[in-house]
C-alpha cells in the first residue's frame, strides 16, 4: 500500500516560529476531521547553534552539523519532503540539500516566487543580519527579476533588537522601531515588505500587519500544504497566481 | 558527552491540540534565547484512527497500531521521554508503555495529582465519550482519593457535538452548550472541572475560562517541562503544591 506523504519540519530555529508554522499548516488545511490533516514529524532542536552568529563570524559553532543530523533523522523517520521555517538557516540550504535524498522546500524561493507571480517590481527585506549579509534574498530576487532593498545598518540594528531582544525572549515587539524600519523601506519605493525572518512573522500574528507585508512563513506554509497533496485554504488570494 | 533530554510528543490526536501543547511548552519554559528551550521531536500523525470510535466499538480500526509505530519511531529518533497530548488515547496507555523502553508521562495521573495535591475533594470530568466510558479518570481519581462526577448522557452528547462538530472542524465552540454541561457539574458539587480532552483545552485558550477549570494539557505541560530538566514558568501557583 502506498503511504501518505509525511512532512518533515526542521524546526526550533526558533521554537515559537516553528509552533506558528505548525499552527498555520493546521489552520490552513481544509479538513473536517483529524484524519484529513497533514502527517508531520517535527524536529524542534532548540540547541542548534545561532545561525546569524555563525554567518557573521561571531561564533565558530556551526549550526550546519546539528541541521544535517536532524534532517537525516527526519528522513529516517520517514519524511518524504522537508520544510525549514527559518530564513536565516537557508544560508546552509545547498550544503544541507546534498546530505539528504528527500526534497527540501526553500522558503526564500517560495516567497519571492509569489511576489514575482503578481508582478511586484521591488521588495523590501525585513530579516536577520545573517540573512541580509549572506544576500539570500538579493540573489533569489535577481533570479526572478525583482528589485530588492535592504535596511540601512542603523535600521538593521533596530530589527536585530526586535528579533533577539524582544521576540526570542518572549516579549512584545517594539512596534515604534519596527514601523520606522518598515516606513523607510516603503519610502524607498518597495511595493511589498517581506517578513523574511520567521520571528517577524510572529509580529504579523500578534499585532496584525497590513496588505503591504508578504510573510515568508505563510508562503512556505502554502507551498508545503500543496507539496503534501492537501487543499490549502484561507491564504491571501494572490498566493494562487503562478 | 551526555546528551540533553529530548522530548518525544506522540501527537496529531488532534493536530490543533498538539500545536497548542507545543506552544504551551515554549511559552512556559523560562528562556532568554532559542538554545534554552526544550529539544523536542513531534510525531503529528493525523491519520491515526479515531480513538473514541474504536473504544465505543463503532469502528474496528485500532489506533494502537499507529500509536505503537510512532512511539517506536520517536524512540529511534532519540526521545528520552514521551508525552501524549490526548486524554482519550490514554485508554491505550498500558499497552503502549510496554512497547517502548522510554518513560511515557500520563496526562490523567498528572492532572488528578494536581487536584489531589491541593485538597480538592470532588472533580467533574469534561472529556470525550471514549474517556468517560473507559473510566480513565474515575479509576485514577479513586487511586488519589478524589471523588469524580461525569456528565449525564444528554450532557455528554452536547460535549461530543462541541468536540467533533465544532472544534475538530476548526469552528468556535458552542459556549451555551458548554456552560450548560459545566454548570450542571458545578451544581453537583464539583470543586474543579477537569478539561479532560485536549480539544476542550482550546476553549480555555480561545474563550478564556475561570479558576474553576483545571486544564489537563497545562498539567501535562508543567510535568513535561520538569521532566526535561527546564524551569517551568507562568503556570497557576497551585500546580507547584506537591
Amino acid at each position: 500500500m502506498e503511504r501518505s506523504p509525511l512532512l518533515g519540519i526542521l524546526g526550533g530555529l526558533g521554537p515559537m516560529s516553528t509552533v506558528y508554522f505548525y499552527e498555520m499548516l493546521t489552520a490552513h488545511t481544509e479538513a473536517r476531521c483529524d484524519q484529513e490533516h497533514l502527517n508531520i514529524v517535527i524536529s524542534s532542536y532548540a540547541e542548534t547553534p545561532d545561525r546569524t552568529d555563525y554567518i557573521l563570524g561571531r561564533s565558530s559553532d556551526n549550526p550546519l552539523t546539528a541541521m544535517i543530523e536532524n534532517a537525516k533523522k527526519l528522513e529516517n523517520f520517514g519524511a518524504t519532503v522537508i520544510a525549514i521555517p527559518c530564513n536565516t538557516a537557508h544560508y546552509f540550504y545547498s550544503s544541507l540539500k546534498d546530505e539528504v535524498s528527500v526534497p527540501i522546500l526553500n522558503i526564500i524561493e517560495e516567497t519571492v516566487r509569489i511576489a514575482a507571480g503578481v508582478g511586484i517590481g521591488k521588495i523590501g527585506i525585513l530579516a536577520t543580519e545573517g540573512t541580509v549579509q549572506s544576500e539570500s534574498y538579493q540573489r533569489v530576487s535577481a533570479d526572478f527579476g525583482v528589485a530588492c532593498e535592504v535596511p540601512t545598518p542603523e535600521e538593521q540594528a533596530m530589527l536585530m533588537d526586535i528579533i533577539y531582544g524582544d521576540i526570542k525572549q518572549g516579549r512584545r515587539a517594539d512596534m515604534d522601531k519596527f514601523n520606522r524600519v518598515a516606513g523607510s523601506l516603503l519610502d524607498r519605493g518597495c511595493e511589498k515588505l517581506i517578513l523574511g525572518c520567521t520571528e517577524l512573522s510572529l509580529i504579523k500574528k500578534n499585532e496584525g500587519l497590513g496588505y503591504e507585508y508578504l510573510d515568508s512563513l505563510e508562503a512556505l506554509a502554502y507551498r508545503t500544504i500543496l507539496a503534501c497533496g492537501k487543499p490549502p485554504c484561507g491564504f491571501p488570494a494572490y498566493f494562487g497566481a503562478r
